[in-house]
């Protein structure tokens, strides 16, 4: 990427996430209980590098970017009705990643007291109050995605509610996480762990690129490589993940670091070494642009530097 | 109900029962790790009174009973796909009934170890392994609700999403729950009392009939009337709830007992006293009675056995 094409990425990254932190404020708690609804916010909000928005948003203008530009009235009612789906999109898959956070801290999972540097949900609101917050953000997740009267299609709010569901479901991220449990001290080769985390964490990523995509309607072809795209992506922040977890201290991470050794967890790192792991991680870079290559959709420079960023991130 | 009523009513709730254990049978756990795929179905299988399905299946009847009986071949084929949405939303509308259940049974909320006289999940299956399973399951409700490359209409797929959510959220039974923590040992007049066990239990009986009633296309009327029929029964179901809690034991009710009184939780019983408690389940039954005459939907007789179910049972 050039210093130019960075700083146009820095731009669009910064809008995006300010339409996704104000879409999360307005939304998150709204119609709740004092109590609940300032433990959603409080998971939700103040952190987080939001890469799971950024996916959706950038996959959508990639699929956007392939509509007709000199298009009449209604068809600029319905780009603003998909730019609307995608937003909201965006605010779901966060919303299932935050719940999973707060359900993963809790003291009968990874017992965690740290996240995004600040204490984490069941710290400040008890472990009842962080069960029912976790539960109510999944709820309200697919709340977002079939808003009452709106003029998104519902063939688009059935289909985002479907790639949402599988990807955070037990053929998903709570089947990953069932596995990662019931593979703890024991040995597990490299593609056991790879299945592991395409689940875990590989299918909701996986998920906002498709979910983004749903907001247009891409060609056969064009979607196939996306997919490419989204399995590369999603794996090598796992390996990514597992390289950060020994190579960086917890106040950089904004959570407890080396806790997959402590917890005797398989990772890529004590499976391949550092230096392997690190080849991996590139090798998934490669073969993530590789996919938008393949892809080809002309708008894709957003998804390219989405894959830049979870390579070279520090937390 | 006569006598010939009650058994028409017995025959058709058999059948709708096989039906749905049959469904849940074939969906729960699918494509789960076993360990999670096994706790989902210890979740959901045997036992409960489906009253949830039940309710989405008859009011897919009531308003289905509308429809012109002289359909040509695609409205037979349409009748066939909006009967396997309702068996569909009543699946989801159990599996949302049965994580609560599960998330509710927990040593950080009420600790129970005793479900349908079977130990809990947790006790079986480990807290983590409990906290999953019922993560697992709110996902599934929504992936049942929008198959891919299904006959159901899009439209329908969509509603049926945004009722259970909205039921199962912040502003339905989450909410109920996080008032119903908040409340414990607090003085509660009947008014807040009301309005935990509509959020609480009410939000998603309501969403039953409600749903059951989207698989179709009832006049506005009719909606208002099948409203009245929810929201009545969704209370007097709490009512009920609350009188069985002080004069049934342990054996007959398939759990704990007593647990209000023992967890200072207020109740309709201790509100009202026990007579007074019992006048009110009543006025409401008839008020649900009296919503489903106003519906002027002709095929109500199963909606109508539903609601003195809900006041006769013992368990």
């Amino acid at each position: 990427m050039s210093s130019m094409q960075g700083r146009a990425f820095a731009a669009w990254s910064a809008a995006q996430l300010a339409r996704t932190e104000a879409a999360l404020a307005q939304w998150v708690g709204l119609g709740a209980p004092d109590a609940l609804g300032q433990a959603m916010r409080y998971a939700v909000q103040g952190g987080g590098k939001r890469l799971r928005p950024l996916l959706v948003l950038a996959a959508r203008e990639a699929v956007a970017g392939e509509s007709d530009s000199s298009a009449g009235a209604s068809e600029a009612a319905l780009r603003g009705a998909l730019d609307e789906a995608a937003l909201r999109a965006a605010c779901a898959v966060e919303l299932i990643h935050a719940y999973s956070l707060v359900h993963d801290d809790m003291p009968c999972m990874d017992n965690d007291v740290l996240r995004r540097g600040k204490p984490t949900v069941h710290v400040q609101f008890g472990q009842a109050g962080a069960l029912l917050a976790g539960d109510a953000l999944q709820a309200l997740a697919f709340e977002l995605l079939t808003p009452e009267g709106s003029a998104i299609p519902e063939s688009v709010q059935a289909t985002l509610c479907r790639l949402l569901a599988r990807s955070a479901g037990a053929a998903g991220m709570a089947g990953g996480q069932a596995i990662d449990l019931a593979s703890v001290g024991l040995p597990l080769d490299e593609a056991h762990l790879r299945h592991m985390h395409q689940l875990k964490t590989g299918a909701l990523l996986q998920a906002s690129v498709m979910m983004g995509a749903a907001c247009g309607a891409p060609e056969v072809g064009a979607l196939a490589g996306l997919v490419r795209y989204g399995e590369s992506l999603g794996l090598a922040f796992q390996v990514v993940d597992d390289i950060l977890d020994v190579t960086q201290d917890s106040a950089t991470l904004g959570k407890t670091a080396g806790k997959d050794a402590a917890h005797a967890k398989p990772t890529y790192v004590s499976l391949l070494g550092l230096e392997a792991a690190r080849q991996c991680a590139q090798n998934l870079h490669s073969d993530a642009l590789a996919g938008l290559a393949a892809s080809g959709l002309r708008d894709t420079v957003r998804l390219a530097a989405l894959a830049d960023m979870v390579l070279l991130r520090s937390n």
